[in-house]
């Protein structure tokens, strides 16, 4: 039996480590066996990209080499952990995937459609997450949470209005698709953990 | 006035850096200002993006990884320095190019035409060398002088049947494209430079 894949999304400040913990310790209580997974990384060859995309380039970096290397990331995560802990029935839980880049990339620095389909569709050939669980969070109130943990790097030292057309791309994304769930993660950080453990729960149960 | 684009191309062991010093020598001697590239490579993030897809990592490097990594290297060179080159009237002359891509990738690896070309449109939005320079080379004998060199880097260790369809691609495309000027490399050096040398000084002329 096929494993499955959650992943978890939002803007920076979200709240997404804290989710993604109670996830994994919900599928555990329900007997499964999980991997974890971040993007871009994952795999060594992943993490030496992720840093050659976050680091902060003296030269002007184009918006196709940052999406051409986030996507390159995913392909080696897909290939060498994601494929085969799904074959071994593992649950996988991720921290961000494809929808960081539709929303990122796609809604932030406004790659055309065109470009996002044909890149997504060499890279991930129509795979996709079980179940995404989206944490919506105001891009001010999001920044200001990361700003508390220390620097942020180079894609998250963007503008507001940037993270404003992030966040206008993850809810139209998850308006249109059923397997994008979105919570509240305005809401006091307990009332997130009791919403996502009851989503996982019933997601469980009826697989 | 524009500068114009010269690219060398051709599999390890045809002579491309003795070729590109002939050539620049060429355009200096024609009071010409040049500028010199390498691919993957050529500004401080492509080097590291050169790096990442040289290494031998131990874990499986799709395809498409490596496919992604080379484009993503390319529009950092094309924005940073070879499209601001141009713009002043220089001449460019590049180690390998886009050419490499698709013979490397497309025709030794196998990736899909289609594939190829969505990647290269994303990449390159049209953009093409003047000049393309490719030294043809038996793969037998161009890895038997690369390996008097020294070490192989991950890609070259590929094995010959790899640089057989490497080589098929190179001479069709060389075929279907006027810009390419095929040269036999297999000549004594001296009758290679002298090619090169009655080459490039007609395309001068010419322009």
């Amino acid at each position: 039996m096929n494993g499955k894949f959650i992943v978890v999304e939002g803007l920076e400040g979200a709240g997404k480590s804290s989710v993604i913990s109670r996830i994994v310790d919900e599928l555990k209580s329900a007997g499964k066996t999980v991997e974890q997974t971040r993007e871009p990384g994952g795999t060594p060859m992943a993490e030496a990209i992720r840093d050659c995309v976050k680091h902060d380039w003296d030269e002007q970096v184009a918006e196709e080499t940052e999406l051409l290397l986030m996507y390159a990331a995913r392909v080696q995560l897909l290939t060498n952990r994601i494929h085969p802990a799904l074959k071994k029935g593992y649950w996988v839980v991720g921290d961000r995937h494809d929808l960081s880049s539709q929303a990122y990339q796609g809604g932030g620095r406004g790659v055309l459609e065109s470009t996002m389909r044909s890149v997504s569709e060499i890279a991930l050939k129509g795979f996709k997450p079980h179940l995404t669980v989206y944490l919506d969070v105001e891009p001010a109130v999001g920044l200001e949470r990361a700003r508390g943990r220390g620097e942020l790097d180079r894609i998250e030292q963007s503008g507001l209005a940037f993270f404003e057309r992030t966040r206008e791309k993850y809810l139209a994304l998850a308006k249109s698709d059923d397997s994008i769930v979105t919570i509240d993660a305005m809401q006091p950080m307990e009332k997130v953990h009791s919403a996502v453990s009851a989503l996982i729960k019933q997601y469980v149960m009826g697989k």
